[in-house]
């Protein structure tokens, strides 16, 4: 027998992927999580049917929303994390010696635990000391933190299900209030392709309220299109003007320096969604 | 009913695209000859299985096969496309006015046929008069050709079928004769997620008989893995050192000249594999 997963990722285009089995699945209080093993891609996490991250290319996304904030941030100490149950994000993060804190906020306390369990060299870190972990909604964390955070990544689902407060305007407005004077955001925002009106609107809304918002870019294969965005507000740091002695070493599979600037350069396309 | 058309891209890995109706099926002289139309990308010609290209998305790779060569040499006069029978890479060198002769080779007329008749605002500039349109095999025409193009641009299938001489050394060696004393040639050299050691080869090959050896890259959603490479050889030219005044208006969905340098920034694991 052979078992295909198929993910539509629209309601006529998708990626099909051979399973050698099925790990885990379970209807959580807040969304389907399935977890597979892929012939291609290693592990996959799956929550509500939409690929969330694999073994073998889950080090393109959490190293591009980590490394390109927390670069261009001068000092980042406190470091908050909304989503990204499965730890990636948070294991970048850790990379960068400045950071004394990284709290990670997670609605959905079964991502964290199968994670650990089946994605370790994603989930490892979360038992760092530096690490505080909260099973908690992240849209309630934000409005209750105020001046706190130097770097927040929005590290979410699609904005459908329980992450459909986490794209709205009143959202990134509670995140300025949560930052300090000179922090920085940044959001995974779905891929120009099939998704340009969000982002489109999500530039806007960021522009609104941050006086410095750019949108880069990441191959990302399981992900729609294979070209993903992240759209950044910062307060004071312009990721473009980092200086070349801002950056230490680290070690990355995707991220480097001439790549934290080039990722900011937009095909055309694209470039005219975010005019 | 439903119908969907699945590439498998490897073994165990693929996308999926639901079909309205399929409008031609033929097995040419050369390879399977499918074109079908699709819901999310308009129509799509595929060959052997594999998708060559649509009407949607067709503007990446057809730009960005002809813009970066085309704006690094100073005056293109001569140009020439193997392969490419479908007129994307010809519509795009046309756009550059130094070009007074663009020669396509192609070696299976059938492409050329339908291309012209379901893919018409790809294929619509072959009948050009700069444009002299050859059913031939590629790689004798080069063999034939001495210091003659400014640019030659691989634009072929993957190295199984009709194109498998085409990722050969003694194939561009062949390329370096036909081209004059400051020639530059492309060709597209598949993606790093699945075909590394497809591009550590030919960057290995080119790199003994070209002077400057790139690589660059590009987002392409119904191509495997959606990140694209194109390998360039250079004689004189490099396409990092294009100076600001040399880039003049052009209508284009992706390229942009601040692209023509960014698009040669890689990921560290592509990165990798040129070094």
């Amino acid at each position: 027998m052979e078992l295909w997963f198929t993910e539509k990722q629209t309601d006529s285009f998708g990626i099909t992927a051979r399973i050698k089995r099925t790990l885990h699945t379970e209807q959580t209080e807040f969304q389907k999580l399935d977890m597979v093993e892929t012939e291609q891609f290693g592990n996959m996490l799956i929550l509500d049917g939409m690929v969330m991250t694999t073994q073998k290319d889950e080090f393109v996304y959490h190293e591009m929303v980590a490394h390109v904030p927390l670069f261009t941030h001068p000092n980042p100490e406190n470091v908050l994390v909304v989503g990204g149950g499965d730890g990636g994000v948070i294991r970048e993060v850790l990379k960068h010696p400045s950071v004394k804190k990284a709290t990670l906020v997670e609605i959905d306390g079964k991502v964290i635990e199968y994670s650990k369990k089946y994605l370790p060299e994603i989930a490892g870190k979360l038992d760092d000391p530096r690490v505080e972990v909260k099973v908690d909604d992240g849209f309630m964390h934000i409005a209750q933190s105020e001046n706190e955070y130097d770097v927040i990544m929005v590290d979410s689902t699609e904005p459908v299900g329980p992450a459909v407060n986490l794209f709205t305007k009143g959202f990134y407005a509670g995140i300025a209030k949560a930052l300090k004077d000179d922090g920085i955001f940044v959001a995974q925002t779905d891929n120009p392709w099939f998704k340009a009106d969000l982002i489109r609107t999500v530039q806007r809304d960021v522009r609104e309220i941050f006086p410095i918002t750019r949108l880069y870019i990441a191959n990302i294969p399981t992900y729609p299109s294979g070209m993903w965005t992240f759209t950044m507000g910062s307060k004071k740091y312009d990721p473009l003007e980092v200086s070349e002695e801002r950056f230490h070493d680290i070690e990355t599979k995707y991220y480097t320096k001439q790549l934290h600037k080039a990722c900011f350069v937009l095909p055309k396309f694209v470039e005219d969604l975010v005019k």
